[in-house]
């Protein structure tokens, strides 16, 4: 089943109030570039933050967290073994994690760590649509971090990978879809300044992780997060800001709509 | 005895003034998710930060650095050898070095580690109540990052831990304390923005260090850059801003306060 | 012979609209202070930036990118072997590398280390004018990051550097000063503001990077990346904001100046 999810739909406000009414702790493998800008759209809507990386913590850590986000990056040796062994404490605890594949397909080893990744249920990949289709081995790849498809040219591939793999998979792109395997959420909005700077993607996929981790329905909790960074996305771009100006307005609108939600009954 | 520090006391932009005069060279060894908001809140003090890191050069630079900031938000294999290095070398050669121990009882490995920095001889801890708790011997602990306990709740234990170590604790919250066993200064103000964007504890912490670099009484320095930076959230938050608003602000206001501290006779 | 060159020189804006036409792949091998601000600065000349610092990833990956940078700023083991293996495999397969020696001359280990690189045959090196004397064997050193000569300083020996290694030279300061070992080129302007924020010439690296990409003549892209940025300075710092505001307004001053650019005939 095809349909459509945005902000005017009750339930993505009232996902967002329950993360700021249960501040789950969001435990973020990601990367050196955007760790600043996830924790700051983590804290925005009321989630907790918590940036664990190395070998020794990650596992432990992953089972006290209410999610988890795997997000490849700038991997290293150390960041490698801390992302397996949240990913499969997550999975072994009943903790929900979200995978956010960076590049995958445009690199052999990320696409081979990848695949280990992928085997250690993911309760959500994001991803862009090159990544997408090459985690469904549908052999597109990228360039670099970015995305040479566009977001409807992968959402077979999602499906498949979403069966294949029992996720959900949300595809990122001017319009975003999110699909269990079964049914295909579309989210509209946004902005083209949302690619004009840095991490949006990778905050994107912690506030995934944010929304599983205080919403059972994994499909509806991963729509609305997208729901509600495009609304918030396309509000900061209202005014044509500069892509500094952009960055800060949409923190800010992620603020508000946190403030909004949880005026809710 | 039990007192209270604001910008309003002369001693406060006094320091504030010394740090923007000697331009105090800050080694930090800090994380990824705070790094350049760290940095920039040195700058725009007039403070010179340096973000050495590695195993091989972070000894020998903490001997020519003015002061030294281990901070164990992300840690690494590497940057722990790093970071016992850098406050062995600090100690060694009498240059102040101030501890984060962010998240110390929360994980077995940091609260072990932090327990062998912890014997190097920080000049200062910097902490929030539950990792004040914990490295006290409390029992307290946080959840992820966050604290779980008031700063208030948290004074006999920072006593405790200043006299055990012979180094200054501050707490941060709603109030900060700050003691050396003996005196305990209160610093209000602030603003609950502070806790809405990442990274305004580890830059406390990265200030105190500019602070102590340049000023002998370590306590005073202390308190004087919890004042700075409360007030400087507190007219940041003046208008209600966003969060994102709010921390470009926040600089802006550190700008304008060292702008003003210079002025002074 | 010595030339000056600013936006207003019609091949300024023109380098500029080919970034944003091509939008170069620039493979930055950066560090954990200004990975942010370097990717938004980028992205908003419309490049294309991928951090990639891994020890496996690092080679394979420069001979995909259309230009690489390396920033020793936070090295690490397994960050240098990366930026050893892209600087090799940059130039075995012909991409333009930019060096940007942090604090070399500071400190030992990454003194040795910048000799390691310079042996690979960089297409520019950007520094400043401590760095630069260091590198030519000048003897200077800088404290920390900071320079402790004036970019004028470093003159004869960026040229000295630029014909022993057959590369160009930017030394950045008040005025910077870029050149071939026989013409020397000067670019004005800027804002004493560039260094009251952090990262401004780590990511002046990484545009010089993206222009080498797409302008076969290194020293007119250099020089124009300079120019850019020195008139993107210039202009946020108009209004005399504080640190925080001009960091958001050189961003959005680089995007307006790329949307400009893009609109020449």
């Amino acid at each position: 089943m095809r349909s459509e999810l945005s902000w005017a739909d009750r339930s993505v406000p009232a996902v967002l109030r329950q993360v700021g009414e249960r501040q789950p702790l969001v435990h973020c493998l990601t990367n050196i570039v955007v760790a600043q800008f996830t924790a700051n759209v983590l804290l925005a809507v009321g989630a907790s933050p918590a940036m664990v990386e190395n070998a020794v913590e990650s596992g432990p850590f992953a089972t006290v967290a209410a999610a988890v986000l795997v997000n490849l990056g700038t991997l290293s040796a150390e960041r490698e073994v801390a992302m397996h062994d949240a990913a499969s404490a997550a999975h072994e605890h009943g903790r929900p994690w979200v995978f956010d594949p960076v590049a995958v397909g445009a690199l052999t080893h990320r696409t081979t760590f990848a695949g280990e990744l992928l085997a250690l249920h993911p309760a959500v990949v994001r991803a862009n649509a090159s990544e997408v289709m090459s985690l469904a081995g549908s052999g597109a790849s990228g360039r670099g971090v970015d995305s040479l498809a566009r977001s409807e040219e992968a959402i077979d591939a999602a499906i498949e990978l979403a069966r294949a793999r029992g996720c959900v998979v949300a595809v990122s792109g001017a319009v975003d879809y999110v699909t269990d395997g079964k049914d295909v959420v579309e989210v509209a909005g946004g902005s083209r300044l949302l690619t004009r700077i840095t991490g949006t993607g990778c905050a994107l996929g912690a506030l995934v992780a944010a929304f599983v981790a205080v919403e059972r329905d994994v499909l509806l909790a991963t729509a609305a997060a997208s729901a509600v960074f495009k609304t918030a996305g396309e509000a900061a771009a209202r005014d044509e800001p500069g892509p500094g100006t952009f960055a800060v307005g949409l923190l800010d609108q992620l603020g508000a709509m946190a403030d909004a939600a949880s005026e809710l009954a």
